[in-house]
Formats: structure tokens, sequence, C-alpha cells
């Protein structure tokens, strides 16, 4: 099982990443909002640099029905335009399999509600900065971890023949059979790292994994954390990695950086750029599963609750 | 029982708004940092606007020692300056009366530390905006609650006499026989109050005190508040007012005011401003409070550490 042709939905930074290198070794097309960004990737070609260093074309566009039908579609998109993008596929490309990528629970739900397609769940470690609409500096070469969604049917052969893809595009992967366990490790991580940062306008430094005096921020992740991981036995999930592990590595790693690199995660560079953040998507959903276990999560809870006030969403 | 001569320690808003009024009725010195601070008061007086509409001789100096004898002394220097201004009044003033108007708690047992003086304890909920070091816009023109710290000896009549004084010059008081119950509501309140805006970058709005769908942010106050209520008890502390009312008064109170006014708490104020926070002396004093008297308060913790990392206070 091959896919020659691959659309991507979204081309923000991870979106542009998968395009980018997919583009090395299938035709790849690319569904965007903008007119003009369209415009842009189709006069000069998608350029990554950073961790890879290329230019491919793409065939950008903003209508769907314009799309050659790919056999794969993958759904870069943030958490909260997951809708959209499957109300513009529904009722299209009946040979597809889709992949999601997103941060946090739920976004294959959203698809599997707009048709019957095969679903392959993604999270992804990497990450890239956007340059400008042709543009992505691929900074963290971490992998992506996939996996067949079951609900769909899929099967584990299809994640793997997409996991062959991105190694031949130049990415790292790692297929596994179910993907809960890796799901809600990096949930759980990003539960934590993501509402801490952008709630202390701190990238992820070293202070997120420091428990030397009572008052140190590591407390209070390994707090989140637990709650998090309770959260996780009572939805009878066993974590692929421990979230805890994950955020001390992750901390040493920018540590040991060439250039004082300290990672912006997601959620504090949409803060700061006054974007609405994916709350209700990473800590939300871990707060509903929590919720729906019976399992006290008063520290989540009340982080969820100053995310949301600090990026408006309450206005929505 | 009355006082002549008058030094306020701490030309900030509180400060000024001390001793603008007070220069009303007493001859008042000020005790500032700045050379220049004390300059522009010497040359110009302390002009008062907003609440009240005045300008009053003021005479400042940055030496302790320049000071002619006072029979009050007001510190109303951040909680974290308290130390600095009790050692600048150490072995001087004997006949003096010291009266502290911080947030928080301890400041009182600084003071004590440096010498016999009567003590009297101050909370204020007046609030103002420094214009100029010469100038200082009144814009809360609630009252301060002041008593004896009975631990240093004070009759209620001291703290009733300055009270008087504050009432000749302008100012709202009330006099409490045992102010502690009114310094507990007061900390209870601003260690929610004061963390959930400096982390939601929000003023004191109507969000804080709602709470009708689950992610409201008046949950996480409510929450917070039960935790210090907790603790005021397990501290022997019947509350003066509770602080929760407190909270849904203020906000209530701000959304009725002409020119769409939301008070912005001083902690948001210092994030803004890249100042170092008063946490340690409000949510730190709260979180000590809670450990001694062995009271979860795992809300008030998080906070506390967040704050901390936000306003940098690590660093130190």
């Amino acid at each position: 099982m091959t896919f020659d042709r691959v659309c991507v939905i979204g081309a923000g930074s991870i979106g542009s990443l998968c395009a980018g290198h997919l583009g090395r070794v299938a035709d790849v097309s690319v569904l965007v909002r903008r007119p003009e960004h369209a415009a842009e990737l189709n006069a000069d070609g998608l350029t990554v640099s950073g961790k890879s260093d290329f230019t491919v074309p793409v065939a950008a566009t903003t209508q769907a029905d314009q799309l050659d039908p790919p056999g794969l579609i993958i759904i870069a998109t943030k958490a909260m335009q997951v809708e959209n993008a499957a109300a513009a596929i529904e009722g299209r490309f009946p040979d597809a399999t889709v992949m999601t990528i997103q941060n946090g629970l739920g976004t294959e739900e959203v698809v599997a509600a707009r048709g019957e397609w095969p679903i392959v769940s993604a999270v992804t470690f990497m990450s890239g900065t956007k340059e400008s609409d042709s543009h992505v500096h691929y900074e963290l070469d971490t992998a992506t971890w996939m996996g067949p969604f079951h609900p769909s049917g899929t099967s584990f052969e299809v994640a793997q023949a997409i996991g062959d893809l991105f190694v031949e595009g130049g990415l790292k992967v790692e297929v596994l059979p179910d993907l809960r366990p890796a799901q809600w490790s990096k949930l759980i991580f990003n539960a934590s790292v993501n509402p801490v940062a952008a709630l202390t306008d701190l990238p992820h430094v070293g202070l997120f994994a420091r428990r030397d005096r009572p008052t140190d921020l590591g407390h209070l992740m390994f707090d989140l954390i637990e709650e998090g991981k309770r959260v996780a036995t009572a939805a009878g999930v066993e974590l692929f990695e421990d979230p805890w592990e994950m955020n001390s590595r992750a901390v040493q790693q920018g540590s040991t950086h060439d250039d004082d690199y300290a990672h912006v995660p997601s959620m504090l560079a949409d803060v700061r750029a006054g974007r609405r953040t994916e709350i209700d998507f990473i800590l939300g959903s871990l707060v509903r599963e929590a919720q729906r276990h019976g399992v006290p999560a008063p520290l989540s809870e009340g982080l969820y609750r100053l995310v949301k006030a600090r990026d408006r969403s309450y206005d929505d």
C-alpha cells in the first residue's frame, strides 16, 4: 500500500512541515483558507529550512472541489478548525484515508462524524516556525507518533504505510498499534506545559522541572501531571511514556541546545499573538475526562479557567 | 491624643494619598528613596486629584536623620521594602507611634524587630494612580481599616487618634479593636484577586465573580477563597467580612462605574510594569499559614508558584 497523492489541510507550521517533506516523495496538494496563501505557495513552492533544507512545488487551493482526489488527507489545522476541515471534505474522496495530527483528544471523532474514511491518529513532537506563507523553519526534528483509529476500522498496515511515507520524506516516525497510550502521554504533557507557559509567559525552561525550593514551578508541574495520570488510569489507559519524564527530558534538551534555545509552547505563542488557544482541546479535554470518571482534578480545573480567561475565549 | 507631626515613608500611590490628605491637617514629611523624588516634592508640593482636589506642601528627604521627630510614622512602602524602612528609623524617634499599611501579613513583626514603638496595623481599600512624583490621582475612596497591633502594647485610643486624623484629612476610616479579622478578610480577598489578575492579564472585572458555566473564572475565585477561609479558621481568626462577598461587591461597583472603569489590581500593575510583585507577602503568607496549620491548599500553592514564575522572582 502506497500513497502517491497526498492532500494536507492547513499549512501552519505542522501542516507545512508535513506538506514540504512529503512533497519530496509524493504529489502534494495543500488546502488553505486564504487565497493569497494559496497563490504564494503556487508561485514559490514550499521552502523548509533548519533541520531540513529544500524547496518543493505544491498545488495549493482554497476549494476542496478543486483537489485531485488524494489517497491520503492529513488534517493539520489547529484543533478548533478540524470541524471546518472535515466539513470541507464531507461527501468527497471515498477512497481516501484521513489522518488527524492535533494536540489533545477528540478530533478523530469530529472527522468520523463527517464520513466513513479510515482514520489514522497522529500526535507530533516536531516543531517549526512559519517564516512566511511559503517558508517554514524546522526546529525540533522529534518524532511523529501514529496509529490506526480503531473505531473507524483502520488497519495497522495503513498506519504503517503512512509512517513509511513520512520516513521516506525525511521525518521521524513511530507507528504504534494503538495510539491512545501515546496520545494520552502527549495530552498530559501538553496539558501541563502549555497552560503553565501561557500563564507565566515563560518558554519551556528548566524551571518547569525544578523542585528544589517549595515555591519552585516543578512542584506545580508534577502535581498537574499526577492529576492527569490519575485520569488516564481511571480511563483505562496505560501511558506510553511518563509525562513527567517527557517534561524533564525536554527542558534538559532545551538547556543543552546551542543558542540558548528554549521552546515556546504553542499556547504561549498563541497568547502572545492574541490568538485563541487550543485550551478546550488540551487541558479542557482532560478536565472533561476527569469529570466523566469522577477523578478530582482541582489544579487542572483551576488552570483551565485561568487560560480561558487569559485568552479571552469567554468572549466567544 | 493628637499627632501634629507625621512622617510618611514611601510615596507610591498609597503613601502619597496618606501624605497629601494628612498634609491638610498636620505637618507632614515624606521619606523617599530617590533624591529627585524628594526635590520635586519640596519644589511643587503634593497634588491630589480625582476624588479629592488640592495641593499641599510637604517636606521630603531621603535621609531619616534629617526628619523633625514625628509623632506618627506611617510606613507605606510595598511589603518587601518594610525591612529597609524599619531599618532606617531603627534607634530613632522613641516617642513615635508606627503604622504599617501593607497588603498581606507580617509587616508589623518586621517593624517590631527594629524598635519598641507602639504599632498600629492598617489595611486600605482606597486606590490611586501616580501621575508623577508630585501628583497622585485618587480613584477609589474606600475605607482604610486600622487597629492596635496588640503584641506591641498599643492602646485602642492611639489607633482611634490616628483614625480621627485621617478623617479630618478627608479619608474614610474604620477603627477596629482587633485588626486581624479585617486583615485576614483583605488578605484572602487579595490572595485571590491579585494572582488571578496577574496571571490572566485581566483587571478586576465581572468575570471574577461569574459562575454560570463550569469554566467560568468565578469558580476558581470561589475555590481559592474557600481555601483561604479554611486557613483562617485553622488559625483561629473569625473573618470581619466574607472575601467572596467583597469580591462580588467590588466587581459590581466596577461595572456600574461611569466610564467602563475596571480596577487594575496592584499585582497586575506590577507584572505589566515588569516590577516584582508582593506575592510572597500576600498569597505566600497564606500558603505558609496553611502549611503551619496543616490545611491543604493546592490551588493557593499552585497559583503562588505560577506568579513567582511570572514575575521572575525566582531570579532573586
